[in-house]
């Protein structure tokens, strides 16, 4: 939630000038995304986002995320579509940054999810997956399960100041994932963050995704974990059922699972649970003083984790 | 720079049942002011700002800095207009604070002003004195010149950690500004904070003031020394005599300055500098580590004020 770089409006005129998006209107900050600053342009011709990348974005994925945000856009998915400039190119410098025009998409993020909102978004999810098949740039997921060992020796020092025995917890998991980890899964593009502040809804439908910036090859059914983790858990900790069976049946619906799938839901959950434990522990090991964007507490998601850990099995998410 | 309280959506769609404004497409919240938290809403029937009033704003005041907008967009000045709601109020609270829905302005802020952008902001900054004579609300300087001192004492014991000698420099000047300070010139409702920030300019004329909440009743050729202070100086503290001559002389030519005003203008922008020198070193002195928002170097203010001491009459401003 911030403007990491400033952009002088001379710099800004110059930069549209390699676009046919019209004539400048407005330009505002917009508090949107912790990663990368973000612009809400009002041209002439309607309005647009400008995203300057910055250093936590990696330049050489970009191409994978614009591309990709390009492919499905023109697939019908409702996602921010990348405008090229007059020369064909969608990604450009401003203010010492890479930076790239998006399409402005309207919808709204709900707070509290309910189970129409898992309905809808199983859908959309489902809908995605298959669009993205033919998708042909390839980018790794840079937090898959063969790095989260790596991820957890910066912070397994301190791991038990926020939570006592969360080193060992950790570590034990991290073994048990490392060893059942199932390899035999349906591949394709995720998009690997599809928490409720990247889904936009309009009434009851999902009007669209934004932020593919983790976005990545992985298996299909492991987005289908980070949602059941990310929107099927009320905030004191419960794992609500309705939702996950909403979210879920949907997917099912459109996409089918297959008894592969089915059967790793509950390790690609617990897995989700971990990629989420230890991102959100390295940020709240390493908080800024005073800083606007508060981290989130991590041993929420050691809560997730126990209850995937006695899952049963895609049963108790809802699936049969 | 900042959105300090976050809005539900539930929150949200129920106050803007209040209005009729057509239904809520999208809501962000933007990097805007450093006071409020601000939204932009897309609504079926257009753009809005929805500002959530924060601490630092006094409820008690809001009527006014409402009232004036309207005020003035009734008479044709470019500034947010508040909208009201079906039970005709434009004040009503929002997750716990004062919040107003105003129209959605245009324009792009500069960020190296030009002697013509100082044409236009005289010329725009002389009507609005003009049509906010009748506004029938009062509101008296709240960092006026009787203010000064108080606000003094609390930063005087660290002033010289700052810069060696700034405790006598202000002291001494708070002296004079005290003895010599003009009653007699002209009032009416000025701006007060009419920083690059807070201009919004579409090719070379301005198309909008913004942020009113310092707006109040002093002398009227106060703003226009605060104008000078803000618009005149080039960032290595060089006077600009040719910005200032473009913004007197178009002001002058629309509103017309008295022999009084003419010869009170150094004090009133040596006035004006103190006024900014003085709360820049607040929150200079108070600055939160860490925080997003870098507080402004107070010196620059000495330079000006040393500027404007050595003035010797309005023609050092272009005025004669």
């Amino acid at each position: 939630m911030a403007v990491y770089t400033i952009v002088s409006d001379e710099d800004l005129h110059g930069f549209l000038a390699e676009y046919d998006i019209g004539e400048l209107l407005s330009c505002k900050g917009i508090a949107e995304g912790v990663e990368n600053s973000n612009y809400l342009l009002h041209t002439s011709s309607g309005h647009y986002i400008l995203t300057l990348y910055e250093k936590r974005v990696d330049a050489k994925d970009l191409p994978f995320f614009l591309g990709l945000m390009e492919h499905l856009a023109n697939a019908g998915i409702r996602c921010p579509t990348p405008i090229h400039g007059r020369d064909g190119q969608a990604l450009r410098h401003l203010a010492g940054r890479p930076a790239a025009i998006v399409t402005f998409l309207d919808g709204i993020c709900v707070n509290r999810s309910q189970p129409k909102h898992c309905r809808a978004l199983g859908e959309s999810l489902a809908v995605m997956h298959i669009h993205g098949e033919d998708f042909e740039l390839r980018r790794p997921n840079a937090l898959g399960v063969a790095d989260w060992p790596l991820l957890f020796r910066e912070t397994a020092p301190l791991a038990d100041t926020v939570m006592p025995g969360l080193k060992n917890l950790i570590d034990d998991e991290l073994g048990y994932l490392a060893e059942f980890w199932p390899q035999d899964l349906k591949q394709g593009v995720i998009h690997a963050d599809l928490f409720p502040d990247n889904v936009f809804f309009f009434h009851d439908t999902v009007s669209g995704f934004i932020d593919f910036y983790f976005a990545c090859n992985d298996a299909l059914a492991y987005d289908l974990a980070i949602c059941i983790n990310a929107w099927c858990f009320e905030r004191q900790g419960e794992f609500n059922a309705t939702k996950a069976r909403a979210l879920t049946q949907t997917y099912q619906n459109v996409r089918h699972l297959s008894q592969n799938d089915l059967d790793a839901l509950p390790i690609l959950c617990r897995g989700a649970a971990m990629r989420f434990l230890l991102t959100r522990l390295y940020d709240w090991l390493n908080k800024v003083n005073g800083a606007l964007v508060r981290p989130k507490d991590p041993k929420e998601y050691v809560e997730r984790l126990r209850f995937h850990q006695k899952a049963g099995s895609a049963a108790s998410y809802g699936l049969t």
